[in-house]
């Protein structure tokens, strides 16, 4: 199949686009509009079989994730999410693959008005790489850097399913065909990103949770130069998690475990209500934002848990 | 070394940013500012290793030509270039390669005001995704689509080179400290990219020499539902190129050779001579646009070659 087939294959046949898209895949480059007195917020990361799927994966689920997992950092800037390239590099370039992979990727956009505007396609070891852009108002953006001490630290959703899954999986020790072990595999594989448009004016301070809690708060608390307080035994959990996952284990999952693609916020306690409204996801408050450089994790007996244990965890590398 | 540290890398030490970069790299996502009236232009390529470049070819070239070529496509829509993304996938992932690959990014740029805004490093075989931004007054974008008959075909520079380059390297025909086989090569791992915003307003149609200008062309009419001719002995060729080019070859180089990132710019007559007092590098008039749907090529004797025999090579893989 030629190259210029193949693009057309991925972005081709693509749901009526947005008014502001001038120009679509087909000529050097996109064109688009961005509406006056707005921001544009653009992402870019790249997912490689072997390391964050694996070589066999399902075309559609490939394309999904890639989709998803940037789709969510347009949305931990708030922003709502406009527009995607698509740069593939597979081994055999075949247009049923292919077809699978953009109809993995328009699932995970789903409903949101996001244009496919460009892609790339070459052979070689198989990777994908997305870039994503969002609008937002000037000077809504949601950064790392803008918690202050006081502030509460919530989380959309429920944490650790996306490890816990993995776990599973590769230890073969619960049936492939069991529900809740079923569940969790699709939160590792296909991930729902959140809408984070409800946290302008609300949020100080906000990040996707890809790496895990620990890791990614940690960035967030080295950004607006403060310390923080979470309890261990807050952090929401999903009903499948509670069945499955060993004791032992749960802290672990759910403060290291990545890939679960919630969305950490940091904002002033008046402002979680409002949040809580606005959003369509349970949000959860575990902790909240301290003076000083310390992450403190606590559990339900207020013993302190060691940070640093669970920071850099990574599902298919032993590190990064 | 850890992929935050690398990204900063990549992307932490650049010259002074742009007014309208809000948030570069180091959150998750950047944030940009578009000026009102203006349209945003974006594109996306990927080289591979083994495919567009040799798997141990300098970094500082991997990084010139992967940025190079992106900024080509930027320019080929008319725009002037502003942002850009890089996502490198590396076996490993070394600071001093990652400063050489940067430092070839950054040569690439050169005077041009583009930020590098955002980045992604994963392990994996070697590849680098770069996404590139440019600004047009609304309106202004040069497509594909716009020749009309009686139009005439200019194409930038010169035209050859680093197919010529890349073929007496191969061969090793001539030693490689000679002066015009060393610029040669240079055409091939370190291509000039053209400033294309002098073509608002003038230009009606445009695309960048990747393939080859039998290839590249043919996008054109395709686009444009046109034919055209063109005259083989009048494109344009470099000291270097007429100097070690065996002359039954020339043909060939010049009409199928890609990698020269030439703008091959479609535009009225009267247009040619403002736009050549415009542009910075030589500008040739090679042929005019006509009604069909036809590529005629004919030679100084008026004689037609097939144009089919100059489309779709590559150099790497020997078709697309």
């Amino acid at each position: 199949m030629r190259e210029f087939e193949l693009i057309r294959t991925l972005t081709g046949r693509l749901p009526a686009g947005r008014s502001d898209t001038r120009l679509g895949t087909g000529d050097d480059a996109a064109v688009v509009a961005p509406p006056a007195g707005h921001e544009l917020v653009v992402t870019t990361d790249t997912l490689v079989a072997g390391r964050h799927f694996p070589g066999d994966a399902p075309a559609a689920d490939i394309g999904y994730k890639a989709m998803a997992v940037n789709l969510s950092d347009v949305a931990a800037m708030g922003a709502a999410p406009a527009w995607a390239t698509v740069a593939l590099t597979a081994p055999a370039l075949q247009t049923d693959w292919c077809e699978a992979l953009q109809s993995g990727m328009l699932q995970a956009i789903g409903d949101a008005p996001v244009d496919i505007i460009g892609g790339d396609t070459t052979s070689g070891p198989l990777s994908v790489t997305v870039t994503a852009f969002g609008l937002l108002p000037c000077g809504s953006a949601v950064r790392r850097s803008g918690a202050r001490p006081g502030d509460r630290i919530c989380i959309t959703g429920t944490l650790g399913d996306a490890a816990l899954g993995l776990q599973l999986w590769q230890q073969g020790v619960v049936p492939d065909n069991d529900t809740a072990a079923q569940w969790l595999r699709a939160r590792l594989h296909r991930p729902q990103w959140r809408d984070g448009t409800a946290m302008q004016g609300l949020a100080h301070a906000a990040i996707d949770i890809s790496d895990g809690l620990a890791s990614d708060l940690t960035h967030v608390l080295e950004a607006s130069g403060c310390g923080a307080r979470i309890e261990a035994d807050r952090l929401p959990s999903s009903t499948a998690f509670d069945t499955l996952c060993p004791p032992d284990q749960r802290h672990a999952l759910q403060l290291a475990g990545g890939d679960d693609y919630e969305l950490c916020i940091v904002l002033p306690p008046a402002h979680v209500e409002p949040l809580a409204a606005a959003l369509s996801c349970p949000l959860t408050s575990i902790g909240a934002i301290r003076a000083g450089a310390e992450l403190q994790i606590i559990d339900a007996g207020g013993r302190a848990l060691a940070a640093r244990d669970y920071r850099g965890w990574d599902h298919f590398a032993g590190g990064n």
